[in-house]
C-alpha cells in the first residue's frame, strides 16, 4: 500500500482479512452440514464476491432486485432477495426469475396472490417469521395467517414453498455470549416448531437463519438447513463490541487527511464525515458517541495494537469528522497526516462510499442501487 | 409526475418550491446589500445550480476539493471551498487556482505555509473562526495564533487576505428565533471585532457567515460582507423544527415502496433505509426518533395537510425502513402503494441518493465524490 497517494477518504480492504473471514465461517457452517448461502449486502462487490466463488460458494443472499441483478450479470445463478417482495418490481423480478434460481420473501398472502398472477417463471418463495426483533415478518403463532399464506402458495404450481426464514436481528443488542446463544436458540426453536407444523405436505421445506453474531458466536447451530450471514465479510466495531470478531478480523477501515487539531480540546479535525463513515454509532461508557475508531497505518496494511486507547471519531457532520483524543495521543498526528478508522458498522460504510482500494492499491468496485443519469 | 412508474426508493425535487427558496434567500439578502455566496453542498447539482444562476448568482461555497472541481466543469468561476484547506490536494487546488477565483479556509499558520510554498497561482483564504460551534477554526481570543496566521500570510504576495470566516453550526440546537437571533448576534460581533483589528492594514477583508438557520430566521443582517447558507434550497425537518422554514417549503420528498405492514403495531415496512435516508433524525416528545414524516402525493407533487399528525419513520436498517401509525392512519397503505417522506436532513438524504427526479419526471444530476471504477 502507498498511503502518500491517498488524498481523500478512501475505504481501504484488506484481502487477507476478508478471505480469512469467509474462509472461517465457511469451514464452520460447511462442516455442521449447514448451507452457506452468505448475505452479500455487506461488500455488494463482483471482486469481493469471487472471493467466495473460490471457496465453491455459489448460493447467496441481496437486499434488493437492483442487487440481484447486479450479480446475476456476474454469473450468480442462485439467489435469495431477503428483503419483502416489492411487488412494484415485479417487471425485473419477471426477468431475474427467468434466468436463475430466485429466492423471494413473502410477509403476507397478498404478496403470494400477486405473485401467482403476475410471475411467469418458478420461484423459491419463503416465508418471513419475526423471530422478536419486530422489523418485519409474521409472528409464528399467527397461525389464520401462516395457513392464508400456504393456502394462496397451494393455487399457483410456479411458487415453489422454500421455508421459514428469519433474521435474529435483536442479536445487535446482546454483548455476551450467553445472550447472543439464547437469541439464537430461540429463533432456531420457533422455526424448527414451524417446519415440524408443514413438513409432512411439504417435505422439502428447509429453515434459515441469518444474523453475524449468532453464526459467528454460537458453536454448535444445531438442526438449521441454511444460514446466511453476512456481515461477517468485513466485520467491524459494533461486531466488536458484541463480541462476534477480534479488532483484528475488521477488514475494513477508512483512510482520512487530518485538516486541523485543536490542542485546547485535544480534538482533531479530519475530512471524514457522514456521507464517508454514515451515522452509526457506539455509546460509550462516559455518554459520549463513538462513530470510529483509529487503527495504525502500516507498510501493508494497518494494525490494531492498543486500539481500545486510541483516538476516536466523536461527531460526524457532512463532511467534517471530530476526533477525541487524550493528552497521551494527540501529538500523534498534524493537519496532512493520513489516518485510519475502523467503521461502526461495515455495511453502511461500504455503500456510503461506493468503492474500495485494496491495501495492495487495487481499486475495487461496490453496486450503487440508486438511479444513475 | 407518475409516481405509478416509480418502483423503488427516489429522490423527489419539487423545483417550484426549490425555485422559491432560492428567491426569497436572494431577494432577502441582496435587498441588505449583502454578497449571498450559496452553499451548494446540499443540492450538488449541475442543474440545480443553474437555477441559482438563473438569479444571477455567480458566487459560491462548496465543501469539498472534488465539488469544486465538478461546478468548475460547469463554469462557475467563483468558489469558495468552506472547509479547512486539505494539503493533500495540493495538486487539485493548484489546477483550480489557475483558472477560477478561489477561496481556501486556514485554520492555522502551517496551512498558510503550505500554501505560500506549494501554490503557483492567487487565491483567496479565509480565516476561519470558531463562534462557538466547537467543530474548527480559531478561537477569536487566540491573537498569538491569529497573528501568526497574519504573519505568514504577508510573506506570500498570491495568498490574497479575505477575511475571516464562520459557521454558526450550533444555531442547529436553537429551537425559536430568539435563540437563533442570539447566536447569530453573537457571531456577527465576534467577526466584527476581528475586522476591526485587522481593517485598517487590510482595507479589503470581509465577514462571512453562514448558516440556514440564521439567514433565514434573523430579519436585519447587519454589517456582514457574505453569507453562505446552503441548506434552504431545499430545507427539511430539522429546519422546520428549528422554525427556520415552513413544512410546505421543503423541496425534496422520498417517494418509497410499502412492502409489509404490521397491524397488530400499527407498523409498515417501507423499501427505503439507512443508504436512502441517511440516519439523521428528530427527537420526538415522546421519546421516539423520527428519521421522516409522510406527506401526501398528489398529481403534480406533495401536500403537507395534516403532516404534523402523519404516519413518521421510526427506525431505519439498511433497506428497510419501520414507520409508525396510528388506529386512524394505518389502513391508509398497503403494501405496494408508493408513499412519500419528508427527509430529516436533506443534506445527507441527497448526497446518499446521489440523484433526483422532478416532480415533472426529469432526472437531475448530483455529484458523487467518492472512487468511480
Amino acid at each position: 500500500m502507498k498511503p502518500e497517494t491517498l488524498t481523500q477518504p478512501t475505504l481501504l480492504l484488506d484481502e487477507e482479512r476478508c478471505r480469512a473471514n469467509i474462509q472461517r465461517m465457511w469451514n464452520k457452517v460447511s462442516q455442521q452440514g449447514i448451507q452457506l448461502r452468505p448475505h452479500f449486502k455487506t461488500h455488494q462487490s463482483w471482486a469481493v464476491g469471487h472471493w467466495f466463488r473460490d471457496m465453491g460458494i455459489d448460493t447467496i443472499t441481496v437486499s434488493s432486485v437492483g442487487m440481484a441483478r447486479y450479480f446475476e450479470r456476474d454469473g450468480w445463478q442462485d439467489i435469495s432477495i431477503a428483503f419483502p417482495v416489492n411487488i412494484r418490481q415485479m417487471n425485473e423480478i419477471n426477468e431475474l426469475a427467468a434466468k436463475i434460481k430466485l429466492g423471494l420473501l413473502v410477509v403476507d398472502h397478498s404478496g403470494v396472490e400477486a405473485l401467482g398472477h403476475q410471475l411467469h417463471h418458478p420461484v423459491l418463495i419463503w416465508i418471513k417469521i419475526d423471530v422478536g426483533t419486530s422489523r418485519t415478518g409474521l409472528m409464528a403463532d399467527d397461525i389464520v395467517a401462516l395457513d392464508k399464506i400456504v393456502d394462496a402458495l397451494r393455487k399457483y404450481p410456479h411458487l415453489h414453498f422454500a421455508g421459514f426464514l428469519a433474521h435474529a436481528g435483536h442479536s445487535y443488542h446482546a454483548r455476551s455470549v450467553t445472550e447472543v446463544q439464547r437469541i439464537y436458540d430461540q429463533a432456531l426453536a420457533i422455526l424448527m416448531e414451524l417446519k415440524a407444523r408443514f413438513i409432512s405436505t411439504f417435505p422439502d421445506i428447509m429453515i434459515s437463519l441469518g444474523d453475524t453474531p449468532g453464526a459467528s458466536m454460537v458453536t454448535q447451530l444445531g438442526p438449521v438447513d441454511e444460514l446466511r450471514p453476512g456481515n461477517y465479510v468485513f466485520y467491524d466495531l459494533m461486531q466488536y463490541e458484541i463480541g462476534a470478531c477480534h479488532l483484528e478480523d475488521i477488514a475494513v477501515a477508512m483512510a482520512c487527511p487530518v485538516v486541523a487539531v485543536h490542542p485546547e480540546r485535544k480534538q482533531w479535525i479530519i475530512y471524514g464525515g457522514a456521507i464517508h463513515f454514515s451515522k452509526d454509532y457506539l455509546s460509550l461508557p462516559d455518554g459520549n458517541k463513538c462513530f470510529g475508531r483509529m487503527v495504525a497505518l502500516n507498510g501493508t496494511s494497518w494494525s490494531t495494537a492498543q486500539t481500545s486507547e486510541s483516538p476516536y471519531l466523536i461527531s460526524l457532520s457532512q463532511e467534517h469528522g471530530i476526533v477525541q483524543c487524550t493528552d497521551q495521543n494527540f501529538e500523534l498526528h498534524k493537519p496532512g497526516d493520513l489516518t485510519c478508522w475502523l467503521p461502526v458498522h461495515s455495511c453502511l460504510t461500504a455503500d456510503a462510499m461506493g468503492a474500495y482500494v485494496t491495501t495492495d492499491g487495487r481499486a475495487i468496485d461496490h453496486y450503487r442501487e440508486r438511479l444513475h443519469l
